[in-house]
C-alpha cells in the first residue's frame, strides 16, 4: 500500500474498532440494566432496555457498511483483511448479545408481582456479572489481538454453565413446591438461559479473536 | 474487471452459493432429525444430530475462508461485494441455526421416559416444519436474490410465534397438573424456545437477503 493509503486504512480500522467498542459497551450496559429491571421489577427500565437495543442494531449496520467500504476502497491484504472480516462477524454476535438482554427485559415484564420469592433472583445478577465480564474481556482481547485473554474467556464459560445448572435445578424445585408460580418461574428460567447464551456467544467471539490473532482456532470441545 | 477475472469471480461466487446451500440443507435436516429424535425418544439419533453439527461448523469456516479469498483476489465492487459480505453473515446465522437443532437434540436426551404424555409432542413437529420451511425459503431467496420471498419469510415468523405461545401455555398447565414432570416439561419448553429462535434467525437472514437484493432493510417492527 502507498503511505497515504496505509494512513487512511489505519484511520478506518481505528474507527471500526471504536464502533465495536461502543457496541460492546452498550451491550454490557444492556446486560446490567436488564438484570436491574428483573431484580427490582422495574418495567420502565425493562422498556428502556428494549428500546436501547435499536441503537445496538444501528451500530451493527454502521459497522457492516464501514467494513464493506474499507474492503472496497483500501483492498486490505492478509492480516488486515482478516481483522476487517473479524469485525463484521463480531458485530453480528454482539448484536445477538444485545437481543438476549432484550429477551431478559421482556421476561422480566412477564414475571408477576412477587418475584422476591425466587431464590435465583440473587444468583442471576451474579451470573450476569460473569457473562458481562466475558463480553468485556473478549472485546478487550479483540482490540489488543490478545489470544491469551481470548482463551481465558473461553475457560470462564464453565462458570456461567455451572450457574445455569444450579439455577435450573433450583427453579424446577421451586415449581414443584409452588405450582401456582410456574409461569413466572419459567420466565426466570428463560433469563438464566439467555445469560447462558451470552456466555456461549462471548466464547464464539473469543474463538474469532483467537483466529484473527493467530490464524488458528483454539481447541474446540463442543463446537 | 478483466474478462478472465469476471469468469473467475463467477466461479467463486457459484461455489460460495453452493456451500451456503449445502449448509442450509444440513441445517434443515438437523431440524427434522432433532424433532424425530424428540418424538421417538431416539437418543442415538440425537447423538448423530449433535455430531453432524461439526460438519455445519466446518462449512461455515470454509465459507469464511473462501469469502476472504474472493475479496482479496477478485476485489469485487458494489453489488458483488455486498453479496460476498451477505454470504459471510448468512453463514454465521445458519451455523447458529445448527446450534439450535443441537440444543433440541440435547434437550430430547434430557427428557425422561414417558414423553408421550406431553401434548406438545404433536405440536412441536408441526412448528418445526414451519421453521424448517422458513430456513429453506430464505436460502432460496438468497440464491435467487428474491426480496419478495424474503418478505414472505419474515411474515411467516408470526406463525412460529403463535405455535410458541400455545405450546408455552400448554406446558405450564401440564406442569401445574403434574409437578413430577416439571423437569422434563422444562426441556420441552426449551425445544419450543429453540424452534422459535430458528424462526427469528431465518427472519434475520431474510432481512440480510432483502438488503443484499435491494440495498434497503425491510420495515423492522421489533428489531
Amino acid at each position: 500500500m502507498q503511505e497515504h493509503t496505509v494512513k487512511a486504512f489505519d484511520e478506518d480500522i481505528t474507527r471500526l474498532r471504536g464502533l465495536i467498542a461502543e457496541m460492546g459497551g452498550l451491550s454490557e450496559a444492556a446486560i446490567a440494566q436488564s438484570l436491574e429491571a428483573l431484580v427490582n421489577g422495574d418495567d420502565e427500565l425493562a422498556d428502556r432496555v428494549v428500546k436501547a437495543d435499536k441503537k445496538i442494531d444501528a451500530l451493527e449496520s454502521e459497522i457492516d457498511k464501514l467494513a464493506v467500504r474499507i474492503i472496497a476502497l483500501r483492498a486490505p491484504m492478509a492480516d488486515d483483511l482478516r481483522e476487517v472480516i473479524a469485525a463484521l462477524k463480531i458485530a453480528g454476535v454482539v448484536e445477538r448479545i444485545g437481543d438476549y438482554s432484550k429477551n431478559i427485559a421482556k421476561a422480566s415484564k412477564a414475571i408477576g408481582g412477587n418475584r422476591k420469592q425466587f431464590e435465583p433472583l440473587t444468583l442471576l445478577p451474579a451470573m450476569a456479572d460473569v457473562a458481562a465480564e466475558m463480553v468485556h474481556d473478549v472485546l478487550t482481547a479483540y482490540a489488543a489481538r490478545d489470544a491469551e485473554l481470548a482463551r481465558e474467556v473461553i475457560a470462564t464459560d464453565e462458570k456461567v454453565d455451572a450457574f445455569y445448572n444450579s439455577i435450573f435445578r433450583n427453579l424446577v424445585s421451586h415449581m414443584v413446591e409452588n405450582p401456582s408460580t410456574i409461569s413466572s418461574a419459567a420466565q426466570m428460567l428463560f433469563v438464566a438461559r439467555n445469560l447462558e447464551r451470552i456466555g456461549d456467544h462471548a466464547t464464539n467471539v473469543a474463538e474469532m479473536v483467537h483466529f484473527a490473532a493467530t490464524g488458528t482456532y483454539p481447541l474446540d470441545e463442543d463446537g
